[in-house]
């Protein structure tokens, strides 16, 4: 590849185009007229949709259609278990959680816990284990409703899942995981069937309410590839060809230009986790966060900071819900009057308020954790 | 290959020369001193060990010396249903009963029911769940105790067995299932993945009683090349490598040099299925089974017959138990004093008194199938 930047499944890196990428993927940009259409039923635009955070889909005007003919849709997204859970991953979860209110849907929450384990040489089910229970606590204290949403754990529900994945991989060849994931013979073969299970929430739903229903998958741009697999094959089998609803990585502190997406395993310190205290986060915003300010005071009230390179202002677009005060921020930012420490500040104030309720709410779903893992009859 | 024939877990054709395949496949040869050691526990020696028709191994001496320190091996064989049963898969299953009663030792016993699902184009796996229960009531009408013997169906109990398998698929590469198993960049990712399921029950029997414990798998040549693979990873999870015995195909009824074993695919003329009725068994032994004998009564009483490539005289060898029988047997069909249509007769009836009672079993074993499936706590 030309370009400066990966994105597959398993590796994001460089500074991504993300233009070039729907290109790239066949993706479809979300335009305005699509935007207003899901403002429609919504009644409100998310401001991950309003910043264009959640910048592409696949078919979400099929998924619209059909809610506008009363056929209800379900949300499928997900979370490999290989560490804890930090502030990018919660990207796709919030807007999930978002769509789940206002179209009032069901959502199958995918833990594949067998994915990190097949593709990182040194990971074991016990390190899985761990971080999929602490995992699973962060989506439960985002406020998720345990009546509408179902985890699904791999090889927990192995014997729901394994049948179904068996009919999607009958579809697929390796050579088609070598184009789609660019495997090699040197790969193993969990992790070439793996795809196969990472299909099957897009249509189990429909087997288990026994009503032909359609999938809108939320996630990453990353995950494509594997919807892209699947999508040729789930109509083949019966159902309807899972629509989806793309976002962009949440930067890593050390700026977009190194890491387009926020990744827990290049070290603890390009990372706020779920469970950093309010010190932490303010030490890591403070001496790792790539800042777009001037090398002194004076030059900075002269020239003025440069906010769309700063990753703290960057974050603050994820973070920050009130449009007037973000553009205020850039406003001042940008024109020197406010400097990159209290920027940072900003921005560490903005964390350490959500993450304080959140840390209290993870605690208390501690309790609730059955309640959210799928069962017969729930 | 050179050879004319072929002997894979998906295909066994030819003139199969069995000395020649036990280097191959790197297999041991049963040998007098092993079957005698066999004997001292079993207080008698199987016909099919005495007529060498379980004629191969691995690590049987391990398993003998484990028993022998009071370490007790369980059984492992199993059934990919993909039709009716035929006398042919009644073999391993007979032997496989016989070292449970003698050695006393638990059976489990899998249907890999995704198998032929994955491997043949056109097997639904509606098709499947019928054969699978067809091939359950043939394996229970054998007479194995069900407080001893457990069912394993890959995709009911994948709760238990697909996070053991991806412990497996991790440790084999694309390239290794390429030079056992002959696959290619069209083989769909199911079937890559597939002999990662047929390991588990191999070990799976360690984790279910606590207690790390040997494995003897009695099995059909064929399935050498899946457990040449697992027995290179499974000792690198924790368990022991798992020993074997091996069996040579019953022929078709066409003949050995057509096909080496009797597969129900190629026509239900060729074999002789376990729901046949009496007429049915003596049409086709009859009209299909290639016979040894000379072209008129006048040569055949004056040459005498070849019992050698004589299939009605080969399958006795498989199903008349009494040595001096079978010997009287070959030698008046050899001087002639038997000719063809009584040799023909004398199997016929071997068999229709047999499937008689098998029959009657296979009817009550319908109400005794539960009591088979492995659940946790049996």
């Amino acid at each position: 590849m030309t370009d400066n930047y990966t994105v597959t499944p398993w590796e994001v890196k460089g500074n991504i185009d993300y233009d070039k990428l729907i290109k790239e993927f066949g993706v479809s940009k979300i335009d305005e007229a699509l935007q207003k259409r899901i403002m429609k039923h919504t009644g409100e635009m998310h401001r991950f949709l309003r910043r264009n955070i959640f910048f592409a889909h696949r078919d979400m005007k099929f998924i619209l259609d059909e809610y506008e003919k009363g056929n209800k849709f379900f949300l499928y997204t997900g979370r490999a278990p290989s560490g804890n859970t930090h502030l990018g991953h919660l990207v796709p979860w919030i807007f999930t959680k978002w769509l789940q209110d206002k179209f009032d849907v069901e959502l199958w929450f995918q833990f594949p816990d067998e994915e990190k384990f097949l593709f990182k040489e040194n990971m074991t089910f016990d390190d899985v284990d761990k971080y999929l229970y602490e995992n699973m606590l962060d989506v439960i204290a985002l406020g998720f409703d345990p009546k509408k949403t179902h985890f699904i754990i791999d090889t927990k529900h192995a014997g729901l899942m394994y049948r179904e994945a068996c009919k999607v991989a009958k579809r697929i060849t390796f050579s088609t995981t070598r184009s789609a994931f660019g495997f090699t013979n040197e790969n193993n073969i969990g992790s070439i069937f793996y795809t196969a299970m990472q299909a099957v929430p897009a249509f189990l739903p429909s087997i288990i309410r026994k009503k032909k229903m359609p999938c809108l998958i939320p996630h990453a741009i990353d995950q494509d590839p594997h919807f892209r697999v699947s999508r040729d094959v789930i109509p083949k089998i019966g159902f309807y060809k899972p629509a989806s609803i793309q976002c962009r990585f949440l930067p890593g502190l050390g700026g977009m230009s190194e890491d387009g997406k926020m990744s827990s395993s290049s070290g603890d310190s390009a990372t706020i986790f779920t469970t950093d205290n309010a010190k932490t986060v303010k030490n890591k915003i403070n001496k790792y966060a790539f800042s777009g300010g001037q090398a002194t005071i004076e030059e900075h009230r002269k020239i003025g900071g440069n906010p769309d390179v700063d990753v703290s202002y960057q974050w603050l677009t994820f973070f920050e819900e009130d449009d007037a005060k973000l553009v205020d921020i850039y406003r001042k930012y940008k024109s020197g009057e406010i400097l990159s420490g209290e920027l940072k500040k900003i921005l560490i104030d903005k964390l350490n308020a959500f993450l304080e309720s959140h840390q209290i709410k993870r605690e208390e779903a501690r309790k609730n954790v059955d309640d959210f893992i799928y069962r017969e009859g729930k």
